[in-house]
């Protein structure tokens, strides 16, 4: 591992594509073999008729079955694992909040492969041994908190465990010692900003920020820039699921033009939802991981639910790993009003490109006289004087137009003073779903 | 490292007395040539006229001026830093709740020494690689949560990273994983016991629990006693501050007989509060603890405000290691009524012996017409009849004379209903004082 001045890992980082596909292919067959030892797998290659010396090359992934999550469920505990119980040093389950809970196994190698990931991705966007590293994010059970742990102090940051909350504390902390890089996701870090207003810091020129590791929400580019600019730091996208360790997956480079994924350590697919068929790049569809580097718990063409695509074309920092647009939200998140399909993040988009709107929103579906209705309530800005009812009227009228202009229903908007909604220390509620059905 | 039968660090463990006493030496001087490069004790040294090269034994150590949690909070941040920052891998910040908070760095090797530490004190217990570990504290920047997390991982066994709270999921995941050993507060472990009685769950007959490592809180003899016969486990008493790391500081072997303390990696030093002076082994007074093998932030003489006693004697296990006993209570949690000192662990340890008395109770100290009031609200169990009013006059009579017994005052007894009291998921609040002073 070498730690020149762009890259953690330039064996992985600088390696050419045809270098990169054979590697792949090497670890796909590697990753079969060794899958087969699991429960699931042994059963599910026999009933499908898997050869695995039918793999020539990674293009050959598609003679493969999809794995979801509901194989995850129905396998808990320990359908997957392909490794002893006694290798095992680490287990993270999801929370189960849509059913069954699901496990996720770690040997020793898993945790240093994941930990390794995360000081790559971290390196990438600037981050240096020495720097202070303050993660905002929850630990326990959740991976993005541990997984930054273990990365940062990877990578050699002083490394701030605060976790979740204590808002006046994290940010004494940011001043006290320095912090450099953040880990946080994305409406904490637009919680903080009147917190640190009300304490007299501005970030700019009472904190050294430089870096924030977004990630775990669904958000929009419109919300990156205020972020940046209110702090004055770079925001680079994140990107990971449990299923695949964690966070880690894909991570933006200083060109922020989309999320490097790691394809040394994962294998990516983009899927029509519908026919299953690969969609080209550039299309959106729903991401498909396989992961390259697991040995507790390979897990093959897992359907994400994610729905992003590959951004064609040659990234200019010269990575050759393929770059993932910002995710438009999981195939779940998505509801439908009058017919139409939408992703709550088109309406944040919508809502943080217009100056006057404040930072934080939510969105009411409710059913009147049989009609599905969609309430957009949105705080204002602290510098529009919420007496003047012409102006507030004409900022109504211009979210409304924008907001049908963008999803092609009429949105009923109500506009409320700064910091009057609710906010959560953890992820966002943006969506309260009242209809019946 | 050797992991025998016995040992995870045999080297360590099974020294000779005389050994031990050279190594200490060693680390020692060692120890204070490094602290000198510190702010704090470059200055401290050169006030108290401290010359290193007079310390020919550990007995020595008494030349030297004591360290306090204040000198700590006055040099915040970086006062007490021996090491480049650059060199720094992880920073834990004490909460600050009686004022300044207080700064602990830690080096890479430092959190390799402490990891080893808590291994040892697990493996000691019978924890071994394979095991289950369920971490049931609460993470981020309280040192218990992670100090226990790398010391598991350490040891190789399979870690859950729980956290505190949701007890429901807490409980599925000891089923679900066969958990073996966890890592608990003592209220916690009594809040739960309810929580499995409703869920149906014996837990000698559907856990497979063996060990439970129980700190943070003083806690009485009789409580280990009930969540042992609760729940089927042995339960071994871990000792640590966040000054000195966190946990790992001294634990108990299977005799259960005293905490040993690692010698080889903390000078340990039993004074009285008042006159500073050291007191026999055997004799209650002020732990003070010297870090021996710490990089980033070495701490002399550090008085512990914790009040405990050497246990006289060699252990049955064969170990030279000191036994520190029970903490009695910081010298901090004392209060005072009617001119008598009390603990409230004293209060614990005659409710816990009788066993009409639940497991929760409360202290409330009162002022009323200028009399001082202790009132003791006390749960009974869920066996008593509470309509049987004959029953409850008699074990409140009871109550009340066995506390006079210990105490020499005398308390108001309230008894309440099972599990009526207020619990918190975190550390439980037994002392409401409500006097002005």
């Amino acid at each position: 591992m070498t730690t020149n001045n762009q890259y953690w890992d330039e064996s992985s980082e600088a390696i050419s594509r045809s270098d990169l596909e054979a590697l792949q292919l090497d670890r796909l067959k590697l990753t079969l073999q060794h899958a087969s030892l699991s429960h699931f797998y042994k059963k599910k290659f026999s009933e499908e008729g898997v050869d695995i010396s039918s793999i020539k090359s990674v293009r050959d992934i598609r003679k493969l079955p999809f794995t979801t999550k509901q194989d995850l469920r129905d396998e808990y505990p320990y359908g997957f694992l392909c490794v002893p119980k006694e290798r095992l040093v680490r287990l993270h389950v999801s929370s189960g909040t849509t059913g069954q809970a699901t496990a996720i196994f770690y040997t020793r190698a898993d945790l240093e492969t994941w930990a390794d990931l995360l000081a790559r991705c971290m390196y990438m966007a600037g981050a240096r041994p020495g720097d202070t590293f303050q993660n905002l994010t929850g630990y326990g059970l959740f991976t993005g908190g541990l997984g930054f742990h273990y990365g940062a102090e990877r990578l050699g940051m002083l490394t701030i465990p605060a976790g979740a909350g204590n808002s006046k504390r994290q940010i004494q902390l940011m001043k006290d010692f320095s912090t450099n890089v953040i880990h946080i996701i994305p409406s904490y870090a637009l919680l903080l900003m009147p917190i640190m207003s009300e304490m007299g810091i501005d970030p700019r020129r009472d904190l050294k920020l430089r870096i924030a590791c977004v990630g775990a929400e669904p958000y929009s580019e419109e919300v990156r820039r205020r972020i940046e600019d209110f702090y004055g730091i770079r925001v680079y996208n994140s990107y990971g699921l449990s299923e695949m360790n964690g966070p880690g997956v894909a991570f933006e480079c200083p060109h922020q033009s989309g999320m490097h994924i790691w394809e040394d350590a994962y294998l990516v697919e983009v899927i029509h939802p519908k026919t299953l068929e690969p969609v080209p790049d550039g299309e959106y569809g729903e991401l498909v991981l396989t992961t390259l580097k697991r040995e507790g718990m390979p897990v093959i063409r897992y359907r994400t639910k994610d729905l992003t695509r590959i951004i064609p074309g040659e990234c200019e920092c010269g990575r050759v790993h393929k770059r993932l647009d910002r995710m438009q939200g999981r195939s779940d998140d998505m509801f439908i009003l009058k017919g139409v399909n939408i992703f709550p993040v088109q309406v944040e988009q919508v809502l943080m490109n217009i100056p006057e709107v404040g930072n934080n929103y939510v969105i009411v579906l409710r059913q009147e006289n049989n009609i599905d209705n969609m309430i957009v309530r949105v705080e204002v800005n602290d510098k529009i004087f919420v007496e003047d009812m012409r102006q507030l009227q004409r900022i109504q009228k211009k979210i409304t137009h924008d907001l049908k202009g963008e999803l092609l229903v009429t949105p009923q908007v109500e506009l409320v003073e700064p910091n009057s909604l609710p906010r959560a220390e953890g992820k966002a509620v943006r969506l309260i779903d009242e209809r019946k059905f």
